[in-house]
């Protein structure tokens, strides 16, 4: 998983079917010292994260082993909203 | 997913068996700003996309759970056209 | 899936007992330029793809959706022969 | 696989209901010569790995082949604490 | 598949269970033209390769697909021994 945070949201009105009803989350990657690395990635949202939120996402096949996206066509999935982290003993970010 | 602008099409007459009917689209990648990234994919297409729309797709396995792709040697789907997407409430771009 | 031209073929007599019979082709990658981007992968073959023809490839675990390649440990398929591909209505390249 | 240093714990009280009872470590990853490449992930843990330890990580769907990761929704599982490992005869590292 | 050349090995005594018995190869990775290119992985090995050896090793779900790796949480396996390659009808390495 990678940590992230919840820039905005993608809109769409033409898609696959087995697509409805999936919120789509715009995630800013975030390094382990909690500062953007330049990469995104749009995920499906399974824990109901709002804009501005830290939070963990899986990627590939483990993307759809939630009630949500099981069976659907997305590849990258918000698993869990993050309350802190720790290196070395030391918070890095709390929530 | 990662959001792209379809640039064009790839034809194939000679290909495995199980892709016959798959439309595939020369995508060109594109940031959380709009601009293109450099990179490219070619996917099929489950949503009728036509040459510059905007779009998603989705990679690696679950770029088979759609109708038109399940069990075929697909790794990338165009999966939604993007109506828009916002960062921090403020649109970066709309159809 | 990407687009690779067909460099040569990698040998090997010692190998996984599911893999017997299978061609094993080395591509190097294209860009959407058609110029090489540097980088390289080793692929089954499911079309017959011969030396200096220009091909697309699959990777993951739909390079396993053919019939060639069913349950067999091969992580990229050649799944089809590119007759061209076109950007913004201008062919890029022809066979 | 790739080898990696438990750097420390990401702590998530809103999650997926098949996350309960995981533990998260953040890993950095190492290179060959045991130096750090400046990546990271998180990933879930298998065997009881502590702050400090040097350990192997799986990735996409194989991190789910486990007794603790089976149909949850990680895309990395440490499933080994690394002893030692060398190269070209001589240890690079030993625990 | 990735070409590569065995660099060692990695010894684990506390690992998951499942991943007794097998035996983990340091890889690095090899370019067309048979120079190192700087990456490695861990491999398990199905093919009885020696350390010194050339190799091709498949990623993600397809590292499974061999009667060593089956159900097992490891996401690389080598899964030949390379006797030779061959670049526009040249032969780059031979064994």
């Amino acid at each position: 998983m990678l940590l992230a945070r919840v820039a905005g949201t993608v809109v769409s009105s033409r898609k696959e079917t087995r697509l409805e009803g999936l919120k789509f989350l715009l995630l800013e990657q975030l390094g382990i010292d909690n500062k953007p690395t330049g990469g995104y990635v749009v995920a499906a949202d399974a824990v109901g994260a709002g804009v501005d939120e830290v939070v963990m996402y899986a990627s590939g096949s483990s993307a759809r082993q939630t009630e949500y996206t099981d069976q659907r066509p997305v590849d990258a999935v918000v698993m869990a909203i993050v309350d802190s982290w720790e290196v070395g003993g030391n918070d890095v970010w709390q929530k």
